[in-house]
């Protein structure tokens, strides 16, 4: 089998130490050929560094060269998720691009449709899909250990959890806040156990006090002038089965632990948590508490990748697909909505 | 200052336990006169255990009696809450009355305005108010430390608590399950630290699965035949000032602890949880914990018939009042509504 | 059903405290007619305390009288099991016998001869087996979740626990030491797991170091010159089938814990410790630990007795049987013939 | 005094890791002429790695060389422990050799045997004697703190720890399985506390339920169909003074832990658990627990050198001796003929 | 032996609680003849619970009653331990004192002189040294176990235990506050493990901000109006022979735990500290703990009664003589004088 | 602004790890010019490490090159201290000296004088006073949450932590042991919550106990026949004001903790401990426990640099400034005085 040509978009942190390594340690499978960046020197910098041919500065230049890509990378800021992987769909690549999927849910609508109508595979890159704990989940799930799963609780909560560095208080660029750059993990996570289906009701309430009066900052420090977007967001979600979701995101919130990202799933036989991934049941009549002291932490990013290349190649994976990601988009959108 | 005359509507448990001990603990202020239940036996042996003069199986009779009653305490079941308490108002008597308040919104309305019409002092049992731990939950509130509080978390939670004893799932003589019968506790406790305001959003659902299943109970053995009521409850409220509340409670779920009853309050300045009660807030520039190792328990039903026989004195107090009662049954029925 | 009629052999303590009550307890299936000791007065007292009609001080004058018991609880001596329990079922009664068995092997061997005989009940009052985490490991191995049981080690350890007062250090009247009166009973447990099998192999040693040099006890204070039976028994048992018990009892040994009392299963399947019961599995290709936090502690004497009662009743029933008994007391025989 | 030549056999991990570090550390004593293995290449890599003179891939031609070992480090697999340490022995080398000494008694004997016509070192290399909790376990008993010593439990357990390296599940090249790679230790430690007398009574049981299954693996992955040892052994070992010893080892068992080796000894005046070493006994009368919090972690391999070193100097040494490898040896060929 | 006839002066909770029963538990060698009280209805009341023969309200009465006693227990109010010990002793009794012994040190030497001149056995009642912790301490002491004690750390503290009841803030009754009333224990034991020696070298500090300020109180409600005592008295003590003492005691201080009692010895070959009982010391030449995991607690207030009245009878004991109160009562008064 | 000039004196382990690294760190302010030690391949070695230009074996030649030193740090023997600052004194340079300040009060006092004479900056390096913790207590005081300081417990406290190494143990160099080297840590901790008066009662012992009797050492082996110093100091200090300081310092004492570095602060409206930092209070007429979760660790000799060149620059600083040093020293040499 030929080796799939990749390129990335995006020359930041996360293609340096996330992606590239990724596809670097598939090398039976995918050769990265070309890096571009809006600054040709972190191109260069990452080229040479990871021994890719070309940088580039432009995506036009990069889809025009002689060397075509088969897949793309999209690890840009937010508001360029849209455009840059319209470009690549158009130039006949898959794409796997970073989380949000976009800035709203008509630009989500539209990538999804242009990867059917093309024919490629468009996913996103939502890596805690691939903990052990989320992969034990599942296999409960389709195993029918949790019987029918009726409601869950999705948490990603920092107690002063600003990031001091980036544009995560940018709304032009982020696209908002707590949500739509933590919340969305575990959001993925939680429709991922109920079908990914879509809620009939949303209900949701942004707030941004601590964001904007200031204080003690365990991520570095923030500027309280420029900050712009949600430091928390609360939301409820009832799905026309009659699931219903308590999602709950914050940058910023008076609470005790630093930080905590967690599912609390109930179902009809059978209840969990994620992390430490632990099982609430009957077993011989009795309630019974399953623990897994054992579980290996592997490489979430490499395995996301890996499901990415396997979808590439035709193969069943767990990978956020551009379909999925279309529903999360609107679904975000939607909470914003109720929240204004 | 003379005796208050007390008489006592209801002849089970919790007048024996609860509140004829409580009114006789105040018997410098309060005089047990009569004891009514639709159960004659139950009436005569209160009445005996506890030097009581008049034993009635009718209310009626009751109050045509020559010593008439300055306050009823109405502790019968939740579907008597409304009648026997409109009775007392009508012959001229101060009530405390069980909770919940009523079946029903209108039956809340009508109670609160015949209470007012009358000049009566009607209220509520919701003796988790006096907890010393609520108490300063409220004082803090009120100096300000808190600064505006936005959101709250309001648990009560059970694993497998359907009580296999009284009428607890018996949906004509309850109005409800886990909702009324538990998370309405926590629902008063977490409106007393918003102004008891009335939302403007609610979305909500219930479950009966386990009710209806059967299995393990850790509080007896219950008859899924004759289960009729929700086994879980979760409902989210916004409110017209932006503020929000996510208000969870079972009688069964498939979770690890037997049973949560707490609140997580958050502020804008401040944060805090109620068991064991904790603030999360900045003191000199640095996040600090507070913590308060020696809260002295109390007799919270002691406390709490205190503060109403304050009330009927027309002394300031902190009893659930009729109109907050009405207040707390309309979101109650609210609930039930989006849950359909 | 008419009520079977009881009669006690033996005053003492575990007649007073664990016998008679959990007769009392099975009123709508028991009478208790008659109470027999050596010493009349203790009968007497014991009669009166618990409203029984006779009281004697000789068994066959109490076999004797007119009212004729249908069962007998053997509660003296463990040297007085052996003519007590023949004597019983000589009169054509069922017999619950305190354990051990009897004295040795040929006793245990002629007791369950006679029982067979006479077509009567004759069980071993070995009250662990009633315990829920017992009850639960049974289940288990039912339901094939250990797939085959291949080792168990089984502990009975105390640290300073030679009893201070009775008979436990008289060997004439006891037959024994730690193994005997301690041992035996995780050894009944152990055996349970293995469908009571006859081992083939049987290597043990015992010591009395401790019993004989005195020192520091945790249960009274023991007389070191009239220390006759051993403080520690050490044993290995082998079985046709390759299966193997590691058994270790003590009444003294210099060791951290006061006393500890547990089995720990080892299945091809899964694994297991008693207490606090754990199961330790593969659950969807991991490693998993199962524990049961919310096991209700019941009257373990009052579920033997009521397993006797069933067995006399001829209903199915894990009362420990008479062939148990003599398989039991061969094994310990051969105990302590291999540690001469 | 000039330095001692060494040369060593077997060009694996352990030459590498272990024992030319350990006598590079002792340069003060010893020099390290020569490494050999059948692989040249790595007994090469070895060489450069290490600056080491000489590279062989032949015994023979190594003690033929003209600069002749004075000691050497057999480190080969135990099917080659006999063939090259008597090949050593007989061109005059002392000798430590890896353990287990032997693939069965009669190649210890002879090892042994040779050893002592020869009048050279021949040693074992079990380190974990040199653990500072052994050492001073060592020194309580030569003080007379345990009285005398009775009991011992010695485990070396692994919940699932099949190397799924190596060719620890080679029945020819190892000799064994879970008793002659792990077990062995701690028999050799507990037989340490009993003078290394020769038991006169063993029975013992071995088991590859899981090795032969397969399933999750701790240690790598196994092959279940080339899996031909056993994955644990449990034996009781009674001596000729009354002293007896339990030992159960474990490639897998479905236990709790991981992992356990330790060690409980069981003495007439006190007691100990090798790790954390407690010793409990009684102080003034008083029961006493005694625990060492600040013992230092050394290098136990350096350690054992050393002692290898200082026995061939002549000098006093705790090192295990060619006479105690031989017992150490005839009790596993005993063991595994028991569970035959 | 005839019994001793026994009288008690005082009719307190002390007397009905500690002192009474502890007679009474000594009936094999002690009749108690006579309680005293100014308030002869506590006198009657307690003659009559304990079967008392003869009740007064006058002390010069009970000594010319016919039944003359021949041992006194004074538990009074501080400021008469000395009028009545004196009495009693000229009346020709043995005298068991509450502590302190005294209001100053004129007083304490005055009751030790006319002790031995009348020949009778004068002691106080410092229950503490009956710990069993404190006579481990004492035993450790005598066999050499710690070498030479030359420093302890000797703390009685409270947060906030100003007793709300009594005349603990009344200095003309009490002669002190935390000093007198908690620290003097400590001190004693403190002193038991240096001989008992007169310091040379004193220095000390007491305050009174708390009390006077008033706040919450964890032992009742106190009124800083009339709080006219010491709440915190630290002070060094330097003896002849180097050794040294800090003494720390407080009714209240903003610190963390309710109380604290506890002593620190540090001596030359082993330090400890009283409770839990630990010592620290080497062991073959580690640093080894000790602890004493099944100490049992006992009656410390029996155990001291017995004492006395084993030094009434001429036995050796380690009861609080007249010399050692003297010398006790002698450092808190230059404690204080430091202080002022 | 131009850069400061700066010079060590001190070639040892403290100029290379600690100041000469801070000097470093501030290179926007100080260039570090030169490096003398007596030892001059140690000034060599730190100059090429360092890129440090000059070199030299003599203060003198130091202070006589063309480039003179604006400031000094001397990290010299305590010996030295007096001599070398003395000398950079009086050649203008601001001083910073390593603590003790000196080996008597005279000395000290001299060096405050001579600074205050010659207008330059003499501060001691103290660097404890810039843990996140102290910082805090700090703020704390100033802000009043205290209200009064009245006592401080000042613990410097090693079970075996005599040095190994160095001159710890001689007293010509030293000027003593654990009160010099550790205890004026916390003392300096203690003063400087009391406004660095000077006490006006001291009392005071020091021991050699351990030290002269060797042992087993936790940071090296010391030789007992060279152990000049104390090996544990205990003060009482008495102010003026009525406040006191309990001061215990040691490199060696029979204690359970191998190193205890604390403060406790006994204020009138809060307490506190310095590690982990707490504070013990009043909060709406509860007690309450205040901890700081996520205080952030500081390299504190950066921080005391930084304090240093500021007060150079004439800004306000928490320096240990020469006044302070003076105090200090002189009450340290009170301490000694006490205790011979």
């Amino acid at each position: 089998m030929s080796l799939l040509k990749a390129a990335i978009i995006g020359g930041g942190h996360i293609a340096d130490q996330n992606h590239i390594p990724a596809l670097k340690a598939l090398k039976d499978q995918v050769e990265v050929i070309a890096v571009c960046s809006r600054d040709i020197n972190k191109a260069r910098a990452l080229a040479e560094k990871y021994n890719i041919p070309f940088a580039f500065d432009s995506a036009e230049e990069m889809f025009n060269n002689e060397q075509k890509p088969d897949l793309v990378i999209n690890c840009t800021a937010n508001n360029l998720h849209y455009p840059y992987t319209m470009q690549a769909l158009e130039n006949g690549c898959h794409v796997l691009c970073e989380k949000p999927p976009a800035m709203n849910a008509k630009e989500a609508k539209e990538m999804a449709d242009l990867a059917q109508e093309k024919g490629k595979v468009l996913a996103y890159n939502f890596q805690r899909r691939q903990s052990p704990e989320y992969i034990l989940l599942q296999k409960f799930l389709q195993q029918g250990r949790f019987g029918e799963v009726y409601h869950i609780k999705a948490n990603f909560l920092r107690r002063r959890g600003i990031p001091g560095w980036g544009n995560f208080t940018n709304k032009a660029i982020q696209g908002g806040g707590a949500l739509i750059d933590l919340g969305v993990h575990v959001l993925d996570l939680a429709l991922g156990m109920l079908d990914y289906q879509m809620p009939d009701r949303i209900v949701a309430n942004v707030y941004d006090f601590i964001g904007k009066a200031g204080g003690k900052g365990l991520k570095g420090d923030w500027d309280p002038e420029k900050f712009e977007v949600e430091d928390a967001c609360f939301a409820y979600l009832s799905f026309p089965d009659n699931a219903s979701i308590m999602l709950s995101s914050s940058f910023a919130l008076n609470r005790q632990e630093e930080e905590t990202v967690n599912l609390e799933v109930f179902g009809t036989k059978s209840g969990a948590i994620l992390r430490p991934l632990s099982i609430f049941t009957e077993v011989a009549g009795e309630l019974a508490d399953v623990s897994f002291p054992y579980l290996t932490e592997t490489d979430i990013q490499l395995q996301n990748t890996t499901a990415f290349v396997d979808a590439c190649n035709g193969k069943a994976s767990n990978i956020c697909s551009a379909e999925e990601g279309a529903i999360l988009q609107e679904i975000i959108e939607r909470i914003y909505q109720s929240a204004k």
